[in-house]
């Protein structure tokens, strides 16, 4: 199963009472975060899954309100006590801006990776469990929808493991492991277990138009968090000037792409009371929520068959 | 007359509901900011004295709790509506480090100037009626303690006025604009003052020892707002090593320095109920208070006389 927490709902700015827009998500007590805002360490703190086992930060683009609060959190993650390696994922150009937000951060006491991603080969990047797939998103700059899968080995086939004579105490260790040596072989876990079985995805997109790519991109996830700018369809000229979404095309989007759920986020600092607007999403795609501050679910795996 | 806001009272990192420390300084509706944490434009935006008037920002020093959220608020002033120029204050090396932090916020609608400190020559900075001194303080990194003064020029004089035989309705005229040419003759206000009249100051130390210099600096000030990182006088040894001040440190330099009032403020993240020892502090310097969230006072020109 994997935890989503959306950190915050707000769009430009921080304001008091709405943090920015940022995603963590929780596997085995992993954690890979999307976005980080001006203050987004304080929402964290308040939520309470710590700071230490953040193994990926994945940006969508440099603005200000995606990225500002990194330095701030890589520094509360240093004093946390961690020492392993951390992946920053991002648009091309990645390295140069964190260089310039570090110089008040220059020691920290664990090793950044860099992985400045590149949409004309968009192979997915494994960090931990996490498979982290990415699609350019259509904003003012150079931009990018996540998506977070988490794939399921199949079930392990006790005929198969029968079949090739391995003694019943190592059954444990080969799917454990992935490989055992017995009796001079060495047996691979694909070796004894069933077909895979359905995952878990979630996707996130903001800023962005509502653009054709990004409904496959998000194809059947079980939760798609997704910017919803300004809430009323009259500022549709205004959302298509600056790049970004009114809330009824993220439900069509989200309709469009068949996910489970969608919650809106990143609302304008004008948006006072997105509240107002939800039954336009819900009339295109009734399982529309709001985002708030810390909204958190739980997804299990599908059952199968 | 000088209004003050203490913006937060945290240091080392933003915690749910504790800004990082930040000053603002408020004379004839503009604006005058001491240090810039994570965090500060949303307890500015709670405030509410706006963010377009905002003269000047003073830099302690380059540790992220004291700068990290200068991007975000630079942005939030250009929002706002600024296109004048604003003049940043800081350390040696303030124009580099503004450079990587503003790589996320390229394109300002208005320009900065840049004053880099350079202690062995402290003369005072002024921008609009505010002058800005700074003194060197003891800290891991190069840091400065500020004073913010307003000076109060002499009464008009009548009987120099009529000595000089200017007439009255130029009077008004000449306290306004400085100067005013009469009957081929130029006049400077200096020539129909009497003597300068006491100011308000105000002194603002974070983060530091509390070395001897300080002490003439903040001399006799109105308000002196001061770090206490630790409250317990047991931390004096950590309080040496990580260069900071007790309670009880911060008010011997007040009391040494012959201030009027103190400020604490700048609480460890683990300094949880200050209050706890906020006695300490008055035993030495009575007239000790703690900081909080947005703490004003008006600070008026001394009576004469």
């Amino acid at each position: 199963m994997l935890d989503i927490c959306l950190l915050g709902t707000g769009g430009m700015m921080p304001m008091p009472g709405r943090f920015l827009t940022a995603m963590l998500a929780r596997l085995n007590g992993r954690l890979l975060m999307i976005d980080c805002g001006e203050g987004t360490q304080v929402t964290m703190k308040m939520l309470g899954w710590g700071f230490k086992s953040i193994d990926a930060i994945c940006i969508t683009h440099f603005h200000a309100d995606h990225i500002s609060g990194l330095p701030g959190l890589l520094l509360t993650i240093g004093n946390a006590g961690r020492e392993e390696p951390l992946t920053l994922v991002g648009p091309q150009g990645l390295e140069y801006v964190v260089e310039g937000l570090c110089r008040i951060c220059p020691e920290l006491p664990y090793p950044l990776k860099f992985v400045e991603i590149n949409h004309d080969a968009p192979n997915p990047i494994h960090v931990g469990e996490f498979s982290i797939s990415y699609c350019l998103a259509e904003h003012m700059v150079r931009c990018y929808a996540y998506r977070i899968d988490v794939r399921r080995k199949g079930k392990f086939d006790v005929k198969k493991a029968e079949a090739l004579g391995l003694p019943k105490p190592l059954w444990g260790q080969i799917q454990k492991e992935g490989t055992v040596e017995y009796g001079g072989n060495v047996y691979t876990s694909q070796m004894v277990l069933g077909d895979a079985r359905p995952g878990i995805g979630v996707a996130y997109c903001t800023d962005s138009r509502p653009v054709d790519r990004l409904r496959s991109f998000i194809g059947g996830v079980q939760l798609f968090i997704c910017e919803g700018m300004y809430g009323e369809d009259e500022k549709k000229q205004k959302a298509r000037e600056n790049k970004h979404m009114l809330f009824s095309e993220a439900a069509q989007l989200a309709k469009g792409g068949g996910v489970e759920e969608l919650w809106l986020t990143h609302f304008s600092p004008s948006l006072n009371e997105p509240e107002l607007f939800l039954e336009v999403a819900q009339a295109i795609f009734p399982n529309t929520s709001l985002g708030e501050e810390r909204k958190t679910t739980t997804i299990l795996f599908p059952k199968e068959g």
